[in-house]
């Protein structure tokens, strides 16, 4: 396998392997990098470009083994064990995230909940059992975690990425609106509307300006 | 201007004109490349093949201007207009969407908002004015919007979706974890937790394996 994948299409990976996931439990047993194209909108090259980086699944003319890309897809993404997560920010945003159920069937298990405002910290509303950020250094000391959520607001959010980061977390999600500041080795994935909103407003823009 | 840039590329545009529009509040008259990159953790020979695309604002040693660079990307961006929003979707995400504070200064008004949950509709829950579904198409044929937000659960986004896209909506920004079918002249940005981490698995996965 090649050292170096360009990190665009380690981003596509994932969505390969939904799709693949989808395909396999509906029992398609082999598919053609123009059904797969077709599924996910992108072109038969680009699929058939991506997947080449990690080897050869396909037989020309004869299409993907279904079972053979999604079991090599689940592994290397890191999927055949389970994550722990910890979420820190139990706003509004905070509380959507932590009740959501896509989490769990993927592997990523929220085991510990933060917030750096005292009144929300052992609310306990939702059932939901809230510490406060003073807390978080020495619990991941004591239970040690591999990826944080971030959903506290902006002014906020690198110092809370500070702690995680100096806790060992290696991963960060990002809810924040702000360009998060981490060491080399550590991953950071942003989630923000706006910034994918203003990428969609480019095409609408260029759009309007055509006749 | 060329007339094909890289949709990668597109995607940082939103990252670099939030940056400067900081840079600018705070004063800064000139920037390098060395600093932009060391702020958005790229490399200083990214930042300038990204912004080549669009003519030539850099002076060779000197920088570029953050005033000129700001405002062509909000030209460029569609970011001197406002944009009409409809959120569809007010589960827990939908409201955390709905009271976001974070669209209206950049530019997007959320002018509606429906859910597929009749006991939802006309709640009035956090102020807001929830109306049904089946009302969508004819109050866009009224008041045409240019943005679809998505928050609903993924067994009736794609239908939502196409609700939308035959109301003449031309951009879709997607909470649901599915992959949207749309016509090639509608624009999908997905935003999907799950998709996220599992792009950050590939990279933990990598370095456990090493020893």
């Amino acid at each position: 396998m090649p050292l170096e994948i360009p990190e665009v299409v380690i981003d596509r990976l994932p969505v390969y392997y939904r799709l693949l996931s989808r395909l396999q439990a509906d029992g398609t047993a082999v598919v053609s990098s123009q059904e797969l194209g077709l599924a996910l909108g992108v072109t038969p090259a680009q699929i058939r470009k991506d997947l080449s980086y990690f080897g050869r699944f396909g037989k020309q003319g004869r299409g993907y083994s279904v079972q053979r890309l999604t079991e090599e897809l689940r592994s290397l993404l890191g999927l055949k064990r389970r994550w722990k997560v910890v979420l820190v920010g139990v706003g509004r945003l905070g509380r959507a995230i932590a009740s959501y159920r896509g989490f769990e069937p993927q592997g990523f298990d929220i085991v510990g909940t933060y917030d750096v405002n005292p009144e929300a910290v052992g609310s306990g509303a939702d059932d939901i059992e809230v510490r406060s950020v003073a807390d978080l250094q020495r619990d991941l000391t004591v239970g040690p975690v591999d990826i944080g959520i971030v959903a506290v607001p902006g002014t906020e959010a690198q110092a809370v990425i500070d702690v995680l980061v100096c806790a060992g977390v290696t991963a960060i999600l990002n809810y924040a609106p702000i360009a998060a500041q981490v060491p080399a080795n550590v991953e950071v994935r942003q989630i923000d509307p706006v910034l994918a909103l203003q990428g969609m407003t480019y095409h609408l823009n260029r759009r309007a300006g055509q006749p």
